[in-house]
């Protein structure tokens, strides 16, 4: 069997180990030829490829990042895209495709695939949104990171007896604030599935110290905003000079808490670091297996699927489904969460 | 509701965690109070315990230990423990109680449940072997310790041109072995689930010296064994000194293995480490929502269950259940780390 | 004897441990009494301060923040602030006051020692610009999280193709931006020491994406800034909302240096994660021993002095000397960092 | 100017970074070549090498191990091990040999110099044992490994109340035990400098139980032994089947100790997971900077010497005093340790 393997779209720890698996897989146990493209999309479309053997994949389990580049490049970018992999995939004899991405890249999968080229899909997204699946690999990384993060952050926010606004990836959920949030015990957490109401946050943090504490911390989503009418909110922009305003959910948090509670607050916005970098040995062990499971569903002739996680269990479910809704955060998940004060 | 908490056992990570969720969710959620047996289920056999309050599980949410110390006494070790444990619920007046434990432990909770206590148990062990729930807490910070360390060890076995056997915890299961290997990518596992044949084992690393490649990594549950007959095995005990001889399986692999490959094998053990110190992000988060799930089934009068977790749910199941079988790892779960080489 | 200790200034992982090795030298080794005043020098001012014993430092070595509270408040704050520090001295029996601080902190001390309080000073400052030391404890900390956030930076900005700039603590020195960039392998440092010039900053990254590099990391000390004449530089202050602007040496370079090389470049800033936490174990060390030699300065009698490290010794100094002049990043120690591309 | 550099002995975090150094130094700021020899001496003596440019050690700074290999291949191994030396060193053009390694390495490294060939060495050892500079790399990575393993170890020894006697690298000297067990907060600490009086180590870790506490952790440098007469002490070797016995210093000391104290007592032994890996960025940055001072030490013309820290400076010391004596823990170093109870 000949196999094509691609990374798209934003980083996320565990890309390596998933190609590192499919090449193992496929080469060792199957004796099959794997190629890789090169950024994404856009190597299948430009056919801009290499050989992925053994040694190409040697080291590379505990990298961050991927060896095979990767970029936004999207089949429906270009009129005929479609029909360039189709072509391409003709060409170079490939008898399997398995392109490993978040929401949009699964979603150009589902095109092609519905064009008749083979693919098996495994789901990429360090937000865990991706409805299919229990978990994505790059989330327990991102929760790692940022949990690291608010557990320094606890002693000099309670040093300097601030509060402290702590921005985590999330734009349209909030699983890295929930889990991160529960990790290290912070004080409220905000989410964009919930709309928060300003007057309940300032009396939840407030409460804190009434109750004699010196510091609380809030975690909040990128996508966090206040309900309609709670709070004036600045949703970014240009200021007079042209420059990026960079408002955002924590630096405006932290000035409004600060004038209603009149302690000093201060915003964090953990940014980047999140995505980045060693994946944990969860995510290590979970993108192994979908990169495992993703060549058998190819031997298997799965095709239009994507690789999924039910319980301890990978499982096959169609593309066309994944991609239809966003997992959010439910009511009772952060229900739990909100115990803590 | 008067609710009482105790952890039996050895050390877990996450420990702490459980008491302080079970804490936050009975006395802020629902003004019970909680108290704390000392000592596993010699603090109730003895009825030695504290008053546990917001205060005294403030800032151990990310601590290793547990608060209330543990031991290895069980109910079932004193002619009239079942009665003295009786006893002192009634003169406590607890409404529930709350051990957090392992396989022992929790048959201890059962027997104490048939003879009428009310029970709510939280299932922990490091060993990730408890058949009724998809994973316990402690497990990933173990997995995640003996990663860390199988990732420096790679190095150092490149540069010394070696074979080094990495004995991981697990008396009976190899779920750490497992997990750790597929995670640092090791060469060979062996596991109690399935005894190694010595032949089969040498030529798989041998394999990877005729490949060119200059060491190898093989992890080794401690309950791994060879195949009857496969190979003289040293059960340990004492030497003509009176000693104990530490025999093991890391070092007996690497005796056996430098023989037989002429290359240098060295065992590292690497023991306590792995059950110790600081959670991580995921176990936290776990333990956290064991601990306030417990106090849910306590006040919707669920006794004789345990929490487990089951996909992203966490559901109760009953005490009898989860102590009758081990869960071991499956041939599909050794098939696939198998692929490695 | 009878010591007090106080924290004071901003937070600084290894503040506990030096609490915990003075009350530890100071009662084991020398049946002394140790109190510790509450948040810095308000606990002196105000005679608020409670017993240091074994157990009250029990298990606190390892942790981040101070167990006695800090504050900015300094006796020169209030008109008779000298002359009540020496009325709760006089008061209290002590015969050494520790006061555990940075610059401000250390010029309060220099102040209570010329007017006749036993001071032994020691100096406290994740940005390690005390001049009469090699190190302070906190900066190996600093720099350690600022170099694994660069290094998991380092893959996405790979995968993003981007150039990151990534801003460091240091408003007056570029100790944190020159260590971790050195050991992460930034490929620009930007220092206060030494106002860069934009067009040479743009040549440099510039010469890696013409070396066929698809990335650049950019390190820059909050306190950098361009030459005089180089570049717009926008100080910050209050936008027409009358929001903060949050401007910033790496918000302003990523868009200079966008515009300027036609690359996608983002700014992070690590900000307040940097200072808190748990200390490495280089800062412990030196932590413990700058307490332990406080101890000793005090029962020599030598008061007016600061520990100081100076090689593998720990030394005691003049405060008067050590309050001077900052210890600022020399032009070869920056030359050394510039060698990577 | 021709520069060959390789690395020998066991392996040390920062290897990587001193050749990544050396190369970026002379190739990009003095347009040297770089050659590196496989192996260590090994590669010189035989004439194996590679290239090495700025590719070559592209993404090396992080990494564990050496991308040269090494080996404990001596020249005085040969009869003509100097000569071939010298020959290759002709033949190739070589105008400095920057040999990396201990003390073996660095007396065949004085050794060659004293021969004529232009020699600049590296120290490295993970146990600062070299007498002519305050520390060397890999130190520091080998210390914060064996306090996050004890950290950890602490929980687990309080929870199951027991001692651990924990095994830390140290043949010679007990650099690495000492600043683990200050870091840690270990009760007692053994070094080769000082054999310890048996009795007065179990008073010791008795006083503590006295006084209440139920765990105690002491850090054994494997080359700690007892005072002559005051123990039992078993060298080790082979037991009756043949088998190595496996004594070592915790293992006999926890026999001991349980004997005498009459409490559980364990050993760990961390071994080789100390010396491998990641290196710190202080391992890292201190890495750097002897690189680069190796290259502008040869660009002198100042042969025979070796890379030395002293406080923040880097400086050269001759080769012959370098490998004189070894830098053992003096007294008053140990007994700031002692301190703690």
């Amino acid at each position: 069997m000949r196999i094509g393997v691609l990374t798209s779209g934003g980083d996320c720890p565990g890309l390596n180990a998933v190609i590192r698996s499919v090449v193992h897989r496929a080469v060792v146990d199957h004796e099959d030829e794997v190629i890789g493209f090169h950024d994404g999309w856009r190597g299948l479309l430009e056919c801009d490829y290499r050989k992925l053997d053994l040694d190409a994949v040697s080291g590379i389990l505990a990298q961050g990042g991927t060896i095979l580049g990767s970029s936004r490049v999207q089949p429906a970018h270009l009129v005929d895209g479609v029909e360039r992999a189709r072509g391409h995939v003709a060409e170079l004899g490939l008898d399997a495709i398995i392109p490993i991405g978040g929401e949009g890249t699964l979603k150009a999968a589902n095109l092609l695939s519905e064009a008749g080229l083979p693919i098996v899909g495994v789901p990429k997204t360090i937000d865990n949104d991706i409805a299919s699946t229990d978990v994505t690999f790059g989330f327990d990384t991102a929760v790692g990171v940022a949990t690291e993060a608010l557990d320094r952050l606890k002693t000099t926010a309670e040093s300097h007896q601030r509060v402290l606004i702590v921005e985590v990836m999330g734009r349209h959920t909030g699983w890295i604030a929930l889990h991160s949030g529960m990790a290290a015990g912070a004080h409220a957490i905000v989410v964009p599935e919930r709309p928060f109401d300003i007057d309940e946050l300032t009396a939840r943090v407030g409460a804190r110290f009434e109750a004699g504490k010196r510091f609380a911390i809030v975690v909040a989503a990128e996508g966090a905003k206040p309900r309609a009418g709670s709070m004036e909110f600045d949703e970014g922009g240009k200021d007079v000079y042209g420059h990026e305003r960079f408002a955002g959910i924590a630096r405006q948090l932290s000035t409004e808490l600060e004038k209603r509670l009149g302690k000093e607050a201060r915003p964090v916005i953990l940014g980047h670091v999140q995505r980045g970098g060693t994946p944990t040995a969860y995510d290590r062990v979970l993108a192994t297996r979908f990169g495992w499971h993703a060549v058998e569903a190819a031997h298997r002739g799965e095709f239009g699927m994507l690789t999924a996680l039910r319980g301890t269990e990978i499982v096959m479910v169609p593309l066309a489904e994944a991609v239809q809704t966003l997992k959010t955060v439910p009511a009772d998940r952060y229900a739990e969460a909100e115990t803590v004060l």
